[in-house]
């Protein structure tokens, strides 16, 4: 019995022992290498992933090739391409990770029994929606009126635990600066 | 018996007519003048709302008194500071009507009594709040990656029915560019 999937999920529900059952029938573990990719662009999205271990990023690469990254995500936090998922279209992201990583898979189709059959469940996906819309909004408004030196700090704040895991490329395709803006920032 | 809730609603799930009634009760009507503040920001964010008719914007003005526009909302749309609402934190965000308008608000304590006796309304919900992150995900894909051209491209395809009722100073705030860029784009 996965004590960490209970723990995730009764952070916002309770669940009964035959309720977690049954959810953990449908959470297909899963386990990913260093750069490997779990989502690539251009595919259907056929899973929502909730990360136990590691570190993972979700971007967008323009028409240039320059990478946009969108998210990054370590444990306890739900990665995919959500837009792709949701509207099954082929996705507009790529999901890859950055340090070996497991997660707890799931599908479109588990998505609905967990939602049908267990009520508090659908409260606990709904719930999770709204908190991701909230960082989005945050991200937007960050985006369109902070500076790069004030998204930096952002950051720093959002994602406490990650900075020493990030190579610096990567938190300034975050940050979308340069490295030679982002290393006049870390001094 | 309002018409327009119900079809809205059963745009994405089925009401009985006494499923419909209890819905009724907990959407309160709300007229609100063109110019007039919905919420300021600063202040709690006591309600959600579903536009029946009139235009709207959310935006959010930064240190320097420059207005960023994050959405456009008409007929059918959801508006609000739905982080301050969600987290029960005062709104960052200013939700103002450029146009006469008629809502339907839910506060907080309507969202739990609809989901809670109306499990159809938490399922509504939850489909509705992924929709909402789709949009946003692709407004921040757009902001990193696009130019100028482009994002005014997507606009007018997300906006077809807005695009000649607003003033083109919250066409540029919505893109993020100057009125006189704007203006070479429109030629």
């Amino acid at each position: 019995m996965s004590q960490f999937l209970r723990k995730h999920i009764e952070g916002i529900v309770n669940l009964s022992d035959e309720e977690f059952e049954t959810v953990q029938s449908l959470f297909i573990k899963r386990k990913f290498r260093k750069r490997q990719f779990v989502i690539q662009e251009n595919q259907m999205v056929s899973e929502i992933y909730l990360i136990e271990k590691g570190l993972l990023k979700s971007s967008f690469t323009d028409q240039t090739g320059k990478e946009h990254i969108l998210q990054f995500a370590a444990a306890n936090w739900w990665i995919s391409d959500f837009a792709g998922f949701f509207k099954k279209e082929p996705s507009s992201l790529a999901v890859d990770c950055i340090e070996d990583t497991e997660m707890y898979a799931v599908s479109h189709e588990n998505l609905q029994v967990l939602c049908s059959e267990i009520p508090v469940m659908e409260h606990f996906f709904r719930i999770k929606s709204n908190f991701g819309y909230v960082a989005l909004q945050q991200r937007i408004l960050s985006l369109m009126s902070k500076s790069a030196k004030e998204r930096y700090e952002d950051f720093v704040q959002q994602y406490p635990g990650f900075i020493n895991h990030l190579p610096k490329q990567l938190i300034a395709a975050y940050l979308g600066i340069s490295r030679e803006t982002l290393s006049r920032l870390y001094t």
